[in-house]
């Protein structure tokens, strides 16, 4: 990418702002020749991978991971009927192998249930089986027709987290979804994202669930953007796929199951939240570059800087961070502005100067510019990054917390979600709902909201006036 | 699974020995609902997952890992004419999204060059740019009509890695070529898996490319698994893609790539090369578990016994190992049976004479034992461990020497590809390789044999009585 090529636009004018980071800090190239498709860049390719080892690293412990087929014959997919009404007007459909027509169509995969449950109904024998706790990584498929928008509405997404699990009974199911959550929570907080928790109304849950726990995040422009969805899915599945096992009494019962996701939209928002005007703005951990060393070479002592950016940089390498040194032969605002749009957290100023003093110049990616002694380079940059995390986390939560507002009237309601999200009194019933949104041209995002910046509490419906209790209003994506 | 499911076929016979020990050991669950796709179980994939961590440890020295979507329009995919041909009676086809026909068809990726290549096109500018070294692991495609087999023949190829670099000259792409079939004896040697390295016949090469170096070894039934590939493309591509940059001079020039491949079949290799009639045997690097400790309970003293494993486990685990402890209520052979079908390179066993004698009993997964100082216990499984990846690759590569015979004769070729491969010489005449094969009943390999356990010398070629070179003739998966 040719850093020179105009700039990019300011984050006000957010849709803009995120279509030109994403190739400006090489993250996807949105040039792939089908709709809805998208290439990751190394550089991206590298967050990514940041960001999914952290995901198995959370999951690992309580989890295996697996790998099932891409490929659903429409035989087992059309098994759930709610399910397949929920997914068959986006499912990608494979009808020929070569030249021959198939004799039974194959689904990609939108999510995996219909794959995953006949083999479960094989593996679950005996109540010692359960609870199983299975997730895969992959690429799935929607045929979306509304308008795409990279890492947010794909047609491939390539990176989607799915758990299964199993248990015997509705609580230990229960159990499950809130432990999900909980997992989701710890997750997003290392990646620095502010997360609402709520309950998504009935009309609105996973096509096959009993209900759904999702997590959300606003995006700059106010819009909210799902980041997490946890499924109680009952016994509706298990009845379909006959996954049974024999209790202690050595009766047949059906199993209660749950699934959760993360998909690659835990990336846009990790973009979203933190970016600026200037580019990524990336937490510590996820950095593909953390520490970025420029050699500042003026007058003669040119190869004393490098070898002391190269000692720095192999100290910093020996220490476990990832740093790069950009020696190139560009004036040093050129090499700023390069790992300022890819988000570098930290960036240390070498020159004469620095060396004759015994420091260096950190600055981060914020623009907080500090000498610090060249003794102790490790320590002391492993605390800046430390620090840095943290500060882009009360930034974002602050940013969280501005962006929600409790309201008791509809022109507060409209107001509200022109540049967030509105927290409403609601009776709970779909016909108020249903006027409310018509009346806001937003949407019931869920109730049960779990938020530090949300109170639980009784207040007449926003409509009908009744006893109602928060629920969450917004536009989403 | 259930351990007592009958028992294991003996490795004598391969076919059904291979078969049954994939889901014994579990690896792989074949009873998924479509020929050809294949269920990862968790103890497979945690293997998987340690021989594609090593793969990308060795690419990512020299390359960048990426991401490019698996579907590819056929107005693409038909672009290079040889290429097509090579792959059109084995594409999937994705027609439909949801009820909607496409106005364009989807191939479903049977490799990536047609997917990739037009956004290189995009990328590479000036000479500045090269060499481009990417890779990618990804699943791909095939509508196999021949007979599958897990890991070996299928229809979701799940764990494709693919590398595709880009040079200014065909020299500086045949230097890379030389560096992938380097990279890919050095993964091997890694796995322990023995390799011969050979340019496939003109009919037999990548169909687009100028020549193809493959990496085979040999099955314990005789026949070849081709297990790597690197092709030198020449320009086929970039004159098609439109992949050019301008020199130093200023003018456009096209490109030069290569690319080269490994899928899953190296897991296959791994499992056929080393397992036994026990089951699985994995080298050290790759086992999901590498250490199993099982604590003996007799009389009074398990409590002992186990404070005793656990401490041993405690330890084990702080140096970085894999470690398990076998405390179920199973009698210990049962549990020998269990982790010997799994592969584990080495068992601890621990009973109250051992806590005694300040020991612990190790064997290993090939049955040698010896008893150990509890002192010093990690560095000295260290060890055992490094010793036991040894013994197999030294194994092996005993038995890939004993299964390559230098012939002279027909009758010589036909009694060496019954068990192994035969090493002839060969003109070079398609016409000679031909009239070989037919009476043979095997196929010609490569030429140019890098083994160390085959000469390069001239000598009659085994039809015509020209001037020959040794040509590899098996019979191949």
């Amino acid at each position: 990418m040719d850093d020179e090529a105009g700039s990019l636009p300011a984050k006000n004018d957010f849709s803009a702002w995120y279509n030109d980071i994403l190739w400006r800090a090489e993250v996807m190239d949105v040039r792939y020749p089908v709709k809805g498709l998208y290439v990751w860049y190394p550089h991206g390719f590298a967050l990514r991978r940041a960001v999914y080892q952290l995901l198995r690293d959370l999951l690992d412990t309580d989890h295996q991971e697996t790998l099932f087929p891409l490929l659903i014959p429409k035989t087992e997919f059309m098994k759930e009927k709610e399910h397949i009404k929920g997914f068959e007007e986006e499912v990608y459909w494979v009808t020929h192998g070569g030249l021959t027509e198939l004799d039974i169509p194959l689904a990609l995969r939108p999510t995996s249930e219909t794959a995953i449950y006949p083999m479960y109904s094989l593996w679950i024998r005996s109540h010692a089986d359960l609870p199983l706790k299975l997730y895969q990584i992959v690429n799935t498929f929607r045929y979306e027709t509304k308008h795409t928008r990279p890492l947010i509405r794909l047609r491939e997404i390539t990176s989607f987290k799915e758990a299964h699990t199993v248990h015997a009974t509705w609580d230990e199911a229960e159990a499950q979804v809130r432990t999900a959550v909980s997992l989701y929570t710890t997750f997003y907080r290392r990646l620095c994202v502010p997360v609402i928790i709520s309950r998504r109304p009935d009309w609105d849950k996973f096509p096959g669930a009993d209900y759904t726990i999702a997590t959300d995040t606003v995006m700059p422009d106010g819009r909210t953007l799902q980041i997490g969805t946890v499924h109680h899915l009952g016994d509706h599945f298990s009845r379909t796929f006959s996954i049974t096992y024999e209790d202690a009494n050595g009766e047949q019962q059906y199993a209660y199951q749950t699934c959760y996701g993360i998909s690659e939209r835990s990336i846009a928002a990790v973009i979203s939240v933190h970016g600026d005007d200037r580019g990524l703005v990336l937490p510590s951990d996820l950095a593909p570059v953390q520490v970025v060393i420029v050699p500042i070479i003026v007058g003669k002592r040119g190869d004393e800087v490098l070898a002391h950016a190269a000692a720095c940089e192999a100290e910093l390498q020996a220490a476990g961070l990832r740093v790069r040194t950009d020696a190139r032969n560009l004036r040093p605002g050129a090499k700023y502005y390069h790992w300022e749009m890819r988000g570098v957290p930290l960036r240390i100023e070498i020159g004469p100067r620095d060396i004759d003093a015994g420091t260096v110049m950190a600055v981060t990616r914020l623009g907080e510019k500090q000498g610090i002694a060249r003794n102790g380079l490790s320590g002391t940059v492993r605390e800046l990054l430390d620090a840095f995390s943290e500060t882009l986390r009360q930034r974002a939560e602050e940013r969280m917390k501005a962006s929600i507002h409790a309201v008791s009237s509809i022109d507060g309601a409209k107001e509200a979600v022109a540049t967030g999200v509105a927290v409403v009194p609601w009776c709970g019933e779909e016909a108020c709902a249903g006027e409310l949104e018509r009346l806001t041209d937003a949407s019931v995002l869920g109730t049960d909201v779990r938020s530090p910046h949300v109170a639980e509490r009784e207040a007449p419906c926003i409509i009908c006036g009744k006893t109602g209790r928060p629920a969450l209003l917004g536009r989403s994506y």
